[in-house]
């Protein structure tokens, strides 16, 4: 079975170790979303990526879900004593270490595909991780700071400011100029099931399908497209997914989420137990959808969950 | 009164942490050697003018001499998980943020002279650290390895191969088409004394004075230029001075190193107590020489030898 996995960061690292455990023996390539990509002290960062690679490699910080285990933050208090920042960002010793193997291959000339497959054989993930595109595609949160309206990079919105203010718009700057990195139509193409993990809607997910030809071929791909809600009691399971859904106008909840995506894309959709009052509405927005526990308490629950889509989609295709 | 020392890594370092310990109130500028600067992983790596930094600002690792106190290797363990070399270079978490923020300096189009302006903000050595030229120079030596005759950087020779081949030539690459950094002939020519401390006559104060114009402005300074024998008893109190002056044609001994700065340079000589034959060769070749302890067991034992060496500045001053 191939599985085309649209990801983020930690929900969708945490799902797709469920996914492997579910079904160890698919074929599963993770398109993965690259605009929180951010350049500090000369280096470039893909925490997504990273934490995709980190979580399934076995090197993942397990309590916070991203950077590595065993860390050490010696050359960040040494930055911060010369007075370089940002200070906000939290990259530890042996992580700076993936930055700089990037960064050396993509400063000799490597693709950033090219040079995450590189990153992956050393952390043999066991799935087929491709950056959504090789160009730079920036995500910008237009916020009001100071009484002054501006655009901050994502991560400054989300790890400095911790969505501490009222995302206005969310702008994924340079995708409409993006091409799919080599392999991602393809994937998609060949694909059997494609899953949305739980992951952010707007900001991951949606960024990856911002780029021109993702979200069409995916729409044209003809096999069943299966989301799980990031959005369990009308709150986000992990992060803050509420503030910049309200950006683009839609309501924190598991009903709206699928909405937002819509039937156009979206062929089936898990929403947690709580929320089974939502599967009519769902239903009647034209896709299937069933009400599961979906809260991601250890790998065990993640199987399970992965189990759930993966037989949701069965369902859609055998309807 | 105004010093201005030609210090290349740990025997320039301890030499002026005796000096400042001897002469608390002297205005010392230091000329940097930067002939053993390295790129590594995309970063700058200036390891004479970080020894000198670190050991007069207190974050030397005082055991051996070079690299940072409390440092950690983990990004060093992690590139070396990646497969990226090279392994033999001793960075450390602590110390790698000095070379990415020197990287991200020069790569904003600062010089050299200003990025290290800039670190030593943050490590007040108590002195003004200045290095020789802002030019690229790299010090090459030529070897024989595996029946083929190439040139390696210095610091593949000295730190990978330990010196364990014999050194065919020694050349500063670069050197020739290097201006002396801003600051560096404005402090020769108003010095009151010039001091060579024990380091590396070929590799350190050597490539110093193969930038065009130091040694003519060190020659014409008009005030005593006084040197101390990095060799001891026909060896190098410390590294593998030998192997290099080989190179040279130069003899290991005290009185030979003397005679190769020669007395057109040096005014001043000492030679430490075992060498106290050689005073009266010095001597003939036109050089002040005199013979005390030479070896910096510790701070007091280095401003004793800073003292000597001011003491016979005076001496060549009123003779």
């Amino acid at each position: 079975m191939r599985i085309v996995v649209l990801a983020g960061g930690i929900g969708g690292a945490r799902f797709l170790r469920g996914l492997k455990r579910a079904v160890p023996d698919a074929d599963i390539t993770v398109i993965g979303n690259t605009g929180d990509d951010i350049h500090l002290f000369g280096l470039k960062v893909c925490p997504d990526l990273d934490t995709v690679m980190y979580t399934l490699g076995g090197g993942i910080d397990e309590e916070q879900g991203w950077g590595r285990s065993d860390e050490t933050f010696h050359l960040k208090e040494e930055l911060a004593a010369y007075g370089v920042g940002p200070d906000w960002f939290g990259l530890g010793d042996r992580d700076f270490a993936t930055h700089i193997v990037r960064t050396q291959m993509l400063g000799a000339g490597f693709p950033l595909s090219a040079v995450t497959e590189a990153l992956c054989d050393r952390w043999q993930p066991g799935v087929r991780l491709i950056p959504m595109t090789d160009d730079r595609v920036e995500t910008h949160v237009a916020v009001e700071l100071d009484g002054e309206r501006k655009a901050v990079h994502f991560q400054e919105y989300w790890v400095r400011l911790r969505a501490s203010v009222p995302a206005e718009a969310v702008v994924p700057v340079g995708a409409e100029q993006a091409k799919p990195a080599p392999g991602v139509l393809e994937a998609i193409g060949e694909a059997d099931v494609i899953l949305f993990p739980p992951s952010n809607p707007v900001v991951s997910v949606g960024t990856i399908l911002a780029v021109p030809g993702i979200r069409e071929a995916i729409a044209d791909a003809g096999v069943p497209v299966v989301g799980l809600s990031p959005i369990v009691g009308d709150a986000p399971v992990r992060g803050m997914a509420d503030k910049v859904l309200a950006a683009v106008g839609v309501e924190s909840t598991a009903a709206a989420v699928a909405e937002h995506y819509g039937s156009g894309l979206l062929d089936g959709w898990l929403v947690d137990t709580v929320d089974a009052a939502s599967v009519e509405r769902v239903e009647a927005a034209g896709i299937r959808c069933r009400a599961v526990p979906l809260m991601m308490t250890d790998v065990d629950a993640a199987a399970r969950m992965a189990g759930e889509a993966l037989a949701l989609a069965e369902e859609v295709r055998t309807a």
